[in-house]
């Protein structure tokens, strides 16, 4: 568990698009964080105070986090005296980077004398069980997509929100380093060992109130050949009573593998949820949750409208649109 | 890679099943074992020549493998002696269990001390890539089944002996802690980080002659909330061209799991075939292949004769059998 509230580190990011932790920790937990730090130079801006970490202490930060990611995923040495100062000054340190904090010596050695915590979220911090297949009570929603990196993770935080202004009780599930870091805890699911992927959700997502929902950030694709065994692992480790569909109707081959076109959302639907319900005999597809970024308001619309009536279910973009109508399907089961 | 000829080490195996690695070996590799090698009490017997550590030297032995397992896959203060003294007359060292032989203080000094190698083919050896999904010449066979621990690893190997008795070029692909000592290089699937199962399933199964076959050893099953993750990385990964689905007719349930049913023959077909047709569209499933162990000879005819007709497929039981209809149908893709 890292602590809150945040100041969110974003460096001497080189444009918006490196800041994406960060912006992602400001759109869904504003609450988590005092403000942002930022480095001369810095070409991203996550819409929160600027703030000297003397500062932030002051507000009640708590934890210093990277809210940037370099090319290659190390950590500067550029940023290395700010880190050093914040852990002198009582802060944790908070990281979803490749290269990790705790093999940076300067920094394990300034942790140590100042007795702060470095939390590296892409390793895994638990020895996780084999799955045993219990069933567990409280209900679970997973998004599957058909390609990865395709709005899975806004889904579910969209879900939350509309979840929790209804007075739902709701739980986001993080299985990655950005959702863990916007949520504090979960699982780095993609530095699991193998034998223990499944086991690791079931961990993440345990028995439960039977009218409270775990919300369970999907990784990968059933479809995406390297990292398929990953998106499994959920759908048997999560038990999901309800999946939600996720595309990306502009993509025009599966991410990183230019000889692999995307499937239609009815191959998704008829191999996704067969899966789904080895674990979950109930489980049902309750919606499509469609990335219309790339198109205009009116053309989002159509597509939309056409997915509806093809589907015969609710097809919004949670992002562009709220999460309402997928809320109402769940609210239903 | 694992230096042969090996000496079998059945250590104080407390009856035939602890030996099941050494067995294995034993029938799969007769060409690679000298010998077992047993101490007092030892109730396993792999049918190969007692020797001592000395006569399987002279006979060229340079790996003594561990062929036994304890309970709880700890290496015994018993067979300590044993293993030390092996490595000061030249042996190397192999085991598949739990607990490594590079955690034991005394054997790591005693290999050091005598400059030979300790292969713990439970850990992975080779930083895999994430895969790349680019499609790569030559044949490949994979068996998927309907539970784990069904037969698929003997189906492998069974396919390689036929195939090999025509003269077909082909690889048996390990990737298990047995596999691999008998094959003596492999994968060890479970044991691998998420990220890089389907890319160490790649590298397991690289280009090759386009009459060539690799035999890929199957893990865990797709309907098998546990290990279905790892399973689906082998479909991805290895891009079989065919598939063989595996059974054992008499299971009440999956193993490990009292909840769970075994999935049906075509279940099975209808999710592993679209699955991994995403990695090479032209994949078929070409077979059957029936642990028939639990049935006298009229039983498993019958029930194979059935399968047959059902599902208009040769289905065999190889290890009662032999193989040969199967690579019938390999030969012909």
């Amino acid at each position: 568990m890292i602590q809150t509230p945040y100041l969110l580190f974003l460096g001497d990011a080189p444009d918006q698009l490196a800041a994406k932790v960060a912006q992602g920790i400001a759109d869904w937990r504003p609450e988590s964080a005092v403000g942002q730090f930022r480095m001369a130079g810095c070409k991203a801006d996550a819409g929160l105070s600027d703030m000297s970490l003397a500062e932030a202490r002051e507000a009640g930060a708590r934890t210093l986090v990277i809210g940037v990611a370099n090319r290659g995923g190390t950590i500067s040495e550029a940023w290395k005296k700010v880190l050093i100062e914040a852990l002198g000054m009582g802060f944790d340190l908070a990281s979803g980077l490749h290269s990790l904090l705790r093999k940076e010596n300067d920094l394990v050695r300034a942790a140590t004398d100042h007795g702060r915590t470095l939390h590296d979220v892409r390793v895994p911090a638990v020895s996780y069980p084999i799955a045993n297949g219990v069933r567990r009570s409280g209900k679970r929603v997973l998004a599957v997509g058909t390609d990865c990196s395709i709005g899975k993770m806004y889904t579910a935080l969209a879900l939350e929100q509309g979840m929790r202004r209804r007075g739902m009780k709701c739980t986001f599930r993080a299985s990655g380093q950005t959702g863990i870091l916007i949520a504090g805890r979960g699982v780095p699911l993609d530095a699991v060992v193998a034998d223990f992927m499944a086991g690791a959700v079931e961990w993440l997502t345990p028995e439960n109130d039977s009218d409270h929902w775990d919300i369970i950030e999907g990784q990968g694709s059933l479809f995406h050949v390297s990292y398929s065994g990953v998106t499994l692992a959920l759908l048997h480790g999560g038990q999901p009573d309800a999946l939600i569909l996720s595309h990306e109707p502009t993509r025009t081959h599966m991410r990183g593998l230019p000889d692999y076109m995307l499937p239609s959302l009815e191959t998704l639907r008829d191999i996704a949820l067969p899966l789904a319900r080895v674990a979950n005999p109930v489980c049902e597809v309750v919606g499509i949750a469609v990335n219309t970024r790339a198109m205009d308001d009116d053309m989002a619309k159509d597509y939309l409208a056409g997915v509806e009536r093809r589907m015969g279910l609710p097809a919004i973009d949670p992002y562009r649109h709220g999460a309402d109508r997928l809320v109402d399907a769940l609210a239903s089961l």
